[in-house]
């Protein structure tokens, strides 16, 4: 029987390397700072429970931050890289990581501020201008497409290094796997930011979900392409 | 003779991994944040002295949030699991650490002030509200319930594990009881919750001190839990 | 046929020493730093805007620091040295890595917005006087010349250790090449301090661009000692 | 002949155990701290030539806590424990030094815009009543005093495992050297805690210079101490 997608992979390298000293040290100072408000210690009960408020906001951006680190962990661990290309495009990675800690703090408190009324948000944000809705959600997409394209590249990057690597008929199969997937969702991305750009919000104003809801493609993009690596392998592992 | 119950687990690990070096950067950046309070660099001695004034209320977070890295530390030491539990149990441990850092400052800030007559801290922070007592409270409960909660989660994980990483007997033993050491932590800390939510501080005002008070059940819980695992562990030795 | 120069360098160490992580850590620091403006949390969507014109600012300043980090990482890995010199260098660095870091923003984010017509920054910065551009200059310069000539003693501190490191006579020809290169980029930094310092900006307003277009020289120099490199190591892998 | 007294302590571990990661991590940030003023991105060339007015204090508190990372370094490097005490002793130094960062910066800054008529120093800080150049004397010197005293107690605790990690003679000489140079360092810290808590200033002003020059007795405490170290060695070595 063949193994399951998610096992294919062996761990090749557990001690991480100067370069992945500075990924997670990246990683680790933005999304500390993404969660300690700097230069706003609260100075009294009622500033602390207000700044609480933000919690919601902060445990979405620290999953996403954090799956990315994850994810390029794992990267690492199975390719075991130190080349130019990995030292790259992990630092591009980084890059679009540190311009983007802000930006998504304000995406999801916008969220969370509009879905509870104010609520759920220390300092309500409001959105003035059907430009300021469009921007928002342009940034957004823009930054998904970024990071999933730099880890398209980062698969292709340890595919072409396969016999260096010494990946497996099945480790190559799911690597190629990985870049699919990776591209549907920078797709995805790209949607967004086109309707976003170019939906009539002001006219229609229930498009305005649209490029919201068009991350939801994510979910049965991604189940796809998990049954179709199941399926390959599966084909892989009945070949003689 | 049987061994004590603090030198029972064996250091499986000394190096450590990309998980490791990711938590003991966020921990080092959250006591750093703790202690210098930033965009607020001393302009003249005067400040700098007013400032020192908090030196007490840092070393109490400095010490308690040093004890959560070492446990952390210990646990990874002891087990050397690396896998998606693992990660996702010490990343929540990240979050709950850092969304932590600035309520439990104002806490002891707050503890240290009123027991000073507003001597030891920079600012004198005051209760204004019987609602902001108590909010205090139940933030700072609500964190130690998340904490030693999430310490329970990662040795249920190691005891779980126990064939992979090849414990001893006396080693489940002992993690069976660190399992239970920190839902009873857990409970302490839910009960002064529970008591902060409900004490009619208005009418009585001596009960103010009973949420805190409550953690004084801490000591005799781990003195028992100690003892049990004690008797336990020569019991384990002197079978045959 | 004899290696390209840049792949004569063996690695030696792919695990990073202390040193190297207090290195690590402070560069990813510095480019944390330069690309989240602390105490600047954007709190709208228009200053969110705002502040994103910022990156063309931050990629050059990332690209040039994260370059700095990562020939520090192959000195580390080629050479394998822990010792006094090595330290004291790597500190050194560090030092005047993070007393740039903000410096260069300033240089970079004038160059953008003087180019752009002050779209390219989130605030407009102006040159007010003759002094603050010669200063502007003198200031990156010097910058300039102190990262090089840092880099130029790692590399000399390195050659000379050449028996206790076992360089290969390819390696040794290699490191004096790095040597030379770097000394040639130092005194490029310097004469621009030298013409920003003493050209007469206020009279021929045409040189103000000359300081700027020194830094032209640096691709000749590189090209050129590239060839003489591999002139010599042919040579020397032509030598009985 | 006799080894130096620099050279006789063995290396027993080059790479660094998760203590020393997060030791490593928060020097990093507490230099960092140091150099780049947070909240306070200068924001126009004059800005960033104020700001620049304050690199030789900077130079000063860089140079005094990469030293006191060095020694730890060095510490671990040459004990290799990573036990209770290591652990504990290394948390209280990371604490010392975080505690100090801002005082010490204060201190030299005080230093050189004295010394140079105000022009040192970003914000000319000055000293406006005899009390807080007291304080200003008492609080640098208390921080020499915990500073010395931890590393006293890392020496002594190394000295105490010497079966354990397997010192030789000459290493238990050197070790007892280092526990008696670093108690001599914290007396004359305390005796200028003393002579700045009793001298009267305000009678005899000559005698505001004393606190400070008692620090130059550090000089040939040392030194005295090195020749004392060398003729033991020598005696050491020459016994059968």
């Amino acid at each position: 029987m063949a193994a399951s997608v998610d096992d294919v992979l062996q761990v090749r390298r557990h001690q991480p390397t100067r370069l992945e000293g500075f990924v997670d040290a990246s990683f680790a100072f933005a999304v500390t700072l993404l969660v300690i408000s700097l230069g706003h210690v609260p100075a009294s009960v009622s500033e602390m429970l207000a700044a609480l408020r933000d919690v919601p906001t902060f445990a979405v951006c620290f999953v996403l931050i954090a799956r990315m680190w994850r994810n390029h962990r794992d990267w690492s661990r199975h390719y075991d890289l130190d080349d130019a290309g990995a030292v790259g495009l992990s630092l591009l990675l980084v890059f679009v990581v540190l311009i983007y800690v802000y930006p998504l703090r304000i995406v999801f408190s916008l969220m969370f501020s509009s879905l509870s009324g104010g609520w759920l948000a220390e300092h309500a944000i409001g959105i003035r201008t059907v430009f300021e809705l469009r921007a928002a959600f342009v940034v957004f997409g823009l930054g998904g497409l970024a990071i999933w394209s730099v880890f398209a590249l980062l698969y292709r990057h340890a595919g072409r290094q396969h016999a260096a690597i010494g990946l497996s008929a099945a480790e190559r199969l799911v690597t190629r796997v990985l870049i699919r997937r990776n591209v549907a969702f920078a797709l995805v991305a790209l949607l967004s930011v086109a309707l976003a750009a170019t939906l009539p919000f002001a006219q229609w104003p229930a498009t305005i979900w649209l490029p919201g809801l068009a991350y939801l493609l994510l979910i049965p993009a991604a189940a796809r392409l998990r049954r179709a690596a199941a399926r390959e392998l599966q084909a892989l592992a009945a070949a003689p």
